[in-house]
Formats: structure tokens, sequence, C-alpha cells
């Protein structure tokens, strides 16, 4: 194998630039030439293919975002234009394939190296941390300390006013960053879509917390089967027949998208790279390159795409007891 | 005089805290003694007040929020409110009273003091800048700097996928946030109350930086004629009748509120609150303790409350000429 | 087992009040008193011991530092100092002890318990994460973020005016901070303690570096064999002839021991206090309780002492490929 | 005029670059073409100039450093060297330059102004803000929350430990920095290069602080006359004769001069930059733009360059009573 070329695709996270870095000087390390494809799939499917050396990664590592930005790309789920993709991947000679992305990403790698056989190896980028095959993915932990960030400077003002804020944080499907942030940021209460958390459990809960605190945090993990963190607490104010101005609701947003990855983030990211490209030098292909306890796993596409990583539910069972 | 109170009152500001801990020390080194009002007003009349010695301040320059709570009071604007408080502030020997707040802790004082004399100087603590006789407000500074951090993050991801972001700042009926925001975070355009942006120079605006740009941020202050960030967003999106997902919103919210105070802010509230403690002793009463050319400055609350602080349009057009 | 003291001892980490946060509510939780002793061993002896209600560790899940103080003992190293300590724990009733600390912390407890025979579990409280029996150490992951954010910075300006930055960080005789702060902050090489750097292999590869790069920073760890990052660089500019303010030095210090703790140092430090409180009522002493690939382990006090974690040598190798 | 080129010079400082932003943007809104200069006047005698357009300083308002780089230029004090960068600007057809840096920055343009007539305007680009002729310069904002930020992680260690701090800042020979940061880091005093402070009054404070204290921190200005931070320790403990490890120094170094600029340093860096332009378009030349009390005002380089700025006693005298 000569030619390589990365791409990342869907939902942006941060440290993705520290894995193309990585991506791009492991191959130059071993002799190969690096290609980058600016915009995924679509820019794959139109040629947006250019040669990447060493100088080209300099001073990335610690930026949000992604230098080879990122696109959802419909074409790419179309038979043509994952042919035309094929043809600019010979017309560039690239013999290799690294897909910096999530769930969606995958799919699309697997379906294309199904149809054309190009190696292709994935790396776990997205915030959500919902992906089987690694412990976590590259962005979640930065996503998490941004939320905390957020929800510490929250606190403050809940604090100074004795209010109860209910905060509404990303995942899509999953309760990772919910859960995390709830016990992080001292929660009285985190509803993720994973459990079932009744209308009735939160009211008590308040409650409860009324007596022995002035101010209360609750985490809504936007998936959440209850709704939005708006919706939820209408729904509690409702309930308790409380019309005060002590709810308030923040959705924190894609402020947890962006910013400078933190050190986790970068050395999974890092690794994850190097792992990537290695594995191509080593015959691996239509898998994805994460790390658990500490070692580097491949696991098929198939599995990434239909395993489910559960959560870890004694986390929950710890922020109940340290709520009190 | 020999004891003061200090309150704070109304929406909290990072560096209130400073501000309490110079009023305190201020207060202990002219040999006074020093006293604390929790809640505001509600606990003036309560009778929430204690003895503040000077290490009841220590460690709490960098703390948002603020130890002495806040609220908004009804009963305060009642007569018999008003009658209460001052018996608690007769009852402590309460001679003089520095009130931490914005135009509504300002017109409580006002009438209070018009009623019963109790020398009483305010501290402008408010994260809206919207107040006459200061340069700055305490927490303007700070509120800035949380919301351009969250703006540099969102740009990342705007950046990665090309999009157009709305974001929504603070600033009740004022520009002033969305003003510095603007111009600090690069953005293409800024929506106050105090000018008039009509959508189609929005979409004007869009279309010719799309020719130039991939992506771009408008902020809004939430106080816009217009209606919220999510509001104009999808006005706008009709109006160029494009469905696409490149439009996203986000509305930063109560992060802005807390944290630990900027430098500017430490010291703005400091001084501010050395002025008010140092004006009481001098026969000053009825007004604010501001700062304005860099000096101190004492204005009458009358004039805080009735006149307004005139937004810099020079910026408005720096923002026009730096987003070409 | 009804009563139980919580300590901090030794250098002190971000997190340890997370920690101390866990102990105190999970210990509340399974209906038991709890007792905070200020200043580590030192305040045992002296009896400065209080009840610890749940409120008392309210809003403190964020904050750098310890509640409880912390100190170094020299009293608590002689038969008479333990002999005081155990009597005010009998005095106030004391059943078991968590520790909070590192190996000095652990080598107390361990004779202490030997002695007296006060069941006690140790958390890993340091920055430095040299302690086996868990795969990080309470304040490790903070101490990395607070050190790469500096680095960060001091690249701006390193590549303003291409410059060669030394940069000492923290990790006693460890090299873990080092390691991680080097790849993560894109360092051209890593000098640690546990592997052999020479001058020559420094000097090789800045003029190796000097061809593709404007700037450079290598991070050195404050144990490293060739002296201090300020000594190491004065070798460097003589053995390559080169007088010039090209290169500089920057020594982080104990900026890398405060901050509000990270997500994962925050989630760490609750599962070790809950861990460690739970392994008392089920009859565990002498062991630190860690957690190694996402489970709770407990290791003896002789084993936490005595064996020591490797540092991961793959890291080293990526850090060099990275670099090219 | 039509043609103006932007150069940075001297020690870099956080907003050159919204600073080199707002001259460029400025300048194509009037119609002008821009150009940079690399590496100041090195990079000018060096003919290393480069047209810029609006895109080439997109995204750049956040980001720390200099994308034109600086240098300190030993050849620009030469006649030889001044001959050749006119000759180098004659040959691009440049007719206006801003200069962004410090005294020494200013002290070149002069001299090249007075021998070739290049109507020059500087932008005080400093993180020292010795500059006379300006309120604030751009950087010392920033510099001052960066160096808070880590006295406040200090902080955390020193309250833990009850220990007596010595930070030293940067200032070169002024004591701005240190001014703001022992005010907003609540330091129990300020040593500055404009003040005589005895290492008596030192004991004296720290005795006194003793009684009522438990940690201390004194903010040393890196010019003091009684040495750096390291040395005036060492004469401390040695005056008070107390060899415990209660006393610890931590110079914070280059990180000072690094990171994203604060809001109030991208604005004053976007008006100077565009006052420096329409400056040179009314026909200024041989000047700084500067804010002086929120307008912008010219001062003659010759005026910059002798004139000081006193530092604010009031300031000292808050910093006493607050410390208390």
């Amino acid at each position: 194998m000569k030619k390589i070329a990365v791409l990342t695709s869907g939902g942006d996270a941060p440290g993705m630039n520290a894995c193309i870095r990585a991506v791009v000087r492991t191959g130059i390390f071993h002799g190969m030439e690096m290609y980058g494809i600016m915009y995924g799939y679509d820019g794959m499917i139109n040629g947006e293919i250019q040669r990447m050396e060493s100088h080209a990664v300099s001073n990335i590592v610690q930026r949000g975002g992604t230098i080879l930005k990122s696109a959802r790309s419909e074409m790419f789920r179309t038979k043509e234009g994952r042919k035309k993709a094929y043809e600019q991947l010979q017309k560039h000679g690239i013999e290799g394939l690294v897909a910096i992305g999530g769930d969606g990403t995958f799919t699309g790698a697997k379906v294309f190296y199904e149809e054309y056989g190009i190696p292709t190896i994935g790396c776990p980028g997205t915030i959500d941390n919902d992906i089987f095959g690694t412990d976590f993915t590259i962005g979640f932990d930065t996503a998490i300390n941004t939320a905390l960030e957020a929800i510490d400077k929250i606190r403050d003002t809940a604090a100074a006013h004795d209010r109860i804020f209910f905060i509404e944080v990303m995942g899509r499907d999953s309760g990772y960053i919910a859960v995390e942030c709830g016990l992080g940021g001292g929660a009285e209460m985190v509803m993720v879509p994973e459990t079932k958390t009744t209308l009735n459990e939160v009211v008590e809960k308040l409650k409860g917390s009324r007596k022995t605190k002035t101010s209360s945090v609750i985490v809504v993990a936007e998936g959440d089967e209850e709704g939005s963190a708006a919706e939820i607490m209408e729904k509690v104010k409702h309930t308790i027949n409380d019309d005060s101005k002590d709810f308030k609701v923040t959705t924190l947003g894609h402020i947890q998208r962006g910013g400078s990855p933190t050190g986790k983030d970068r050395m999974l990211a890092s690794r994850c790279g190097m792992a990537a490209v290695e594995g191509l030098m080593n015959g691996q292909a239509n898998c994805m390159a994460g790390i658990i306890h500490d070692e580097v796993v491949y696991t098929s596409f198939e599995d990434c795409i239909t395993k489910s990583k559960p959560l870890n539910r004694d986390t929950l069972k710890l922020i109940e007891i340290l709520s009190i």
C-alpha cells in the first residue's frame, strides 16, 4: 500500500484534527503518500482530494473542528454516487482509506468496501460515545468538560437565586454525556433515554431536595423519552402547580461540538489514527480502530453498527447516592 | 457612621462577590462594623442580617454568583414591606446601606431613601451594561468573554460544516453584549434593539457573504425587535426559501450570568465597592458609585434610572467593515 | 461500623473535594455518621475532627484544593504521634478511616493499621499518576489539561517568534504527566526519568526539525536525569554553540496542582470515594480503592507502595512518529 | 494612497491577529490593496511581503500569536538595513505602513519615517501596557486574565497547604500587570518597580496576615528592584529565619504572551487597526493610534517613546485596604 486518504464525515467532534494529524504523519513515517479528502464522502465523489505533507497538519492538534471539513452525504447513499467516488480514488491511485466519524460514516464505508474492496478503517469520531468497539469516542471527553464548565457557571446563578435548572445536553439517542455531566455537575437527577424516569419521580426528588437544598440542577439528555428539557420543565411546573420564576431551562447546544480537545481526546485521537494506518498496512479492513482497556482493538464495521454499548448503570446509582 | 450593611439584588452578575469583599473590607479598614443582608430586599424585610468580619469575604474575589444571594422582592414594592425593612435596620443599628444591582435595585433604594432617609449608595451590578453613570457595569466584561468563548466553539463547528449560526445573547432591552460579542466573535452581522435591522438586510448580507465565505455567524440580542434568534432564523430560511440543515440556532442563556469574574470585573467591582463605602463616610447618599474615564463618579439614582446610555454606533460600523 | 472519618494528606490534587463529597454522602446514604479530619494526619493527632453532614459537601464537586486542607506530617512518623492519633479517634468513636493521598499517605495508613487495627482504605489522590493499583489517580487528568492549556499558549508565542521552548512539567519521579503533555501538546520530544535521553539525541532532533519546522517544544519531566528544563536548555545551547534568544524555558509549577477538576477526575474521585466507604462496610481494610479497566479494584497498601506502574512505552513511540 | 502594508514587531501579544484583520479589512473596505510583511522589520528588509485579501484574515480574530510572525530586528537599526527596507517597499509600491508593536517598534518606525518619509502609523501591541498615548495596550487584558487564572489555581493549593506564594508576573520595567493581578488575585501585597517596597515591609505584612489568614499570595513584577520573586522569597525566608516548606515561588512566564484574546483586546485591536488605516488615508503619519477614554487619539511616536504613563496609585492603596 502506497497511497492512503483520510476523511472526516458526519457531525464534527473535537479531536478530529488530532486524528487527521496522526493518520497523515504515521503514513509518512512509514513511507506512504498521504491524501486528504474534503467534505467527507461528498468530496470523495467530487474529487476534492489533495496531497498532504507533514507540515499540512502542523499546529492543528489543539484545534476544534476539522481542517478537512465534514458533511453528511446523500449522494454516497446511491450506487451512482459511490461509483463516482470509486473512480475518483482510482484516478488518484488511493489504495486505502481512513474514515473518521460515527455510525453513519461506518455504514457508508462498509457498503463501499463491499462494493469496491478498497480497504477502509474507521476511527470513532463523535461526541456521543455511542459506538460499540471502543471505550470512548473522540470528542466525548471534550464535550463533557465543555458541558461541565457551562453547568458550573449555571450553578453559580442557580445558587445565587435558589433556582431549579433543567439543563439539556447532547447525545442523540444516548445518555452518555448526560450521565457524566450529571455526576460531575453535582446534579440532583439525570434523565436519559436508556432508563425510564417518570415525571412523578422528578417531582418527588425535587420536593425532597427542597428540604435540604436551596438550588437544584437536573440534567436531561436530548433524546429523553419525556421530551426536551423545556418540555419536561413545563410538565413539572404544571404537576407541582408552581408558576414561580424559580424554574429555568438552558439548552447547551452546539458549544458542545467545538473547542480545543482535552488531553484525553488528543491522546485517543492520536492512538486511533496511528492504529488505523498501521491496520491498513497489516491487511486489516472493513473495521474500526478503537481503544478498549488501553489496548488497540479492531472491531468489524458490522459489529460497530449493529451492537450497542450499554450505559454503566452503577453510575446512575452513584448519582442518586451523591445527590442526597 | 458606624454600621453599614451590604446587599445584592436583582439578577446576579459575576463580580458581585468581589464588590461585597471590597465593601466589607473598606468599611472594616475605616473602623466600621459591617453587615451582610441575605436575599436582597426580601432578607432586609425578614431580618436576615449578619455581622461580617474580614475573613467572611476571604477567597471569594474569584467566585461567580453572590454569597449574599439575590432575589427580586415583591414585598419591598409595598409601603408595608419597606416599613418592616426599616425596622429591621433600626433593630441592628444599621446607619448606611450599599445596594449592588441594577435599575430595579436602585429604584427600590431611591424610594426607601426618600421615605426613611437611610443613606444608600448603589454599585452597578448587572451583566447588561445598560446603566447610566458608569462606563461599564460589574459582570459585563465577564459575560462578554463567556459568550465569546461559546461563540469561538460554535465557529469551529460552523466552519467544519459550512453553516450559518444565529446565536442569541443576553442583554434585556440593550444591545451592549451583542455588539461586543459580534465584533469580538467575527460575526457577519449583529441585531440589536437599538437599531432597526430588516430581514431583507440579513438576507442580502448572507447572500453576499456566501460568495466569499463558507460559514457565517449572526449575533442576536435577546431584546431585538425582530424576535428571538430562533424566530429570526425561521423567517430568514422562509424568505430565501432554503430548507437545508445549514441553518442552526443557539441560545447561550444563563451561562452568561455565572463563572469566575474577569480581571476587569474584579477591578471595577473592587473600586465601586470602595467608593460606595467612602461615599457614605463622606456624606453621599441616594446615588450610585460608578467609574467613568477611570475616575470614580457618583450619579444620583434619579439619573441612573431615567437617563439612558447610548450604544457606541461606531462599533456597529466597525462590525460592518470587518465582516467583508 | 457506624462512624467513618475522611482526611486528605500529602500534595493536594484537583478532585480531592469531589472524593470527600462522595465519601461523606455514601456514608450518610448507608446510615453512618461521617467525620472530617483537618490537615491530614497532623489534624488527627491534634484532634481537629468534626462531624460532616450532607450539606457540608454541597457545591464542592467542582472546586480545586481540599476543604479538609492537607499537610505532610512529621509527627505521624513517630510512634508517639500515631498513639495520640489513635487516642483522638477513640475519643470520637471513629471506627473506620478513608485516607485520600499518595504513596506517603498510604505508608502512614499501613503502619497505623498494623499498630492499631483501625480499618483504613485509601483513595489515590495525586496528580502524578504514579500509584500501582489504579489506571489513573485523582488529579492527573486535570493536571494534564492545565499543562496543555499552558503549552497551547506557549506554542502561540513560540510560533510567532520561531522559538524552541523547553517546558518543565510536574510528576516527581514519574514521566506520566510529561508523556501525556508531550503527545497532546505536539512536542518534538519528551524527556522523562523512565528512559535515558541523551543531550545528543535532543540536539540531533532539533537540528532535524529545524529543517521542516520553525518552532519546537520539548517537554521535560521534573525528575529527568539530565536535570531541570533550564539546565537542559543551557546544555543544549552550549552543545550546539547557539547563543541566540531563540531558546526559552518555562517551568509550569504549581498551577498544575490547582483548578477545577475535569469531568474524568470528578468521576474517578466519586467512584473511588464511594468504593472506599462500601469497602469498609464490607470488611475491607489496609488497601486502596482504585479503578482498573472501569471496575473498582482493591489493592493492598503493600502493593500500592512497593509495586510500580510502568509507563506505556507505545506512547513514547507515538510521540516520535507524530513529531516528524 | 493605494497600497498599505502591515507588520508585527517585538514581543508578540494576544490580539495582534485581530489588529491585522482590522487593518487588512478596513483597507480593502476603502478600496486599497493590502500587504502583509512577515517577521517585522527583518521581513521588510528581506522582501517577505505578500498581498493580503479579505479571506487571508478569516478566522484569526480569536487566535493568539501573529500570523505575520514577529521578530526583533538588529539590521533595521543600521542605515543599510533601513535602506534595503525602503527599496523593498518601493519595489512593491507600498505607500503606507501600519506597525503593530511597542516602544522598540515605534522607535524604528520613527527613524525610518524621518529618513524615507513613508507614512507610518503604529498600533500599541504589547502585554506590558507601558505605552503613553493609549489607556490600554493590545494584549494587556488577556495577559492579566491568563495570569489571574493561574493565580486562582495557585490559591487552591496555597489554601490547601496554608502556604505563602510569591508569584512573578511579566511587565518588563512596568508594574501594570502586577497591580491588576494583585488586586484581582486577592494578593496580600504587590511589588512593582514604580514603588519602593522594602523587605521589612513584606516581612511585617506577612507577620500581620499570619494572624488572620492561613495562606498568602504576593505578586512580584519581573522588574522589581528587589530582584526576582525567587530572590525575594529567599531573602524573606532568611530575614524571618523560617526554613519551612511553606514558602513557594512560581514564575508564570511565557504563558502570559499567548492564548486567545479577551473581548476587550479584540475590540481594542480592531479599533486601533481601523484607526491606523483611516489615519493614513487622512494624512496622519509618524504617530500611534490609541484609545483614550473610548475615543481614538493619535499620539506622535516621539511622545509615545519619551513620555511615560504613570501607574494608578489609588489601586495600590486599594490592594492594601482589600488585603486586611
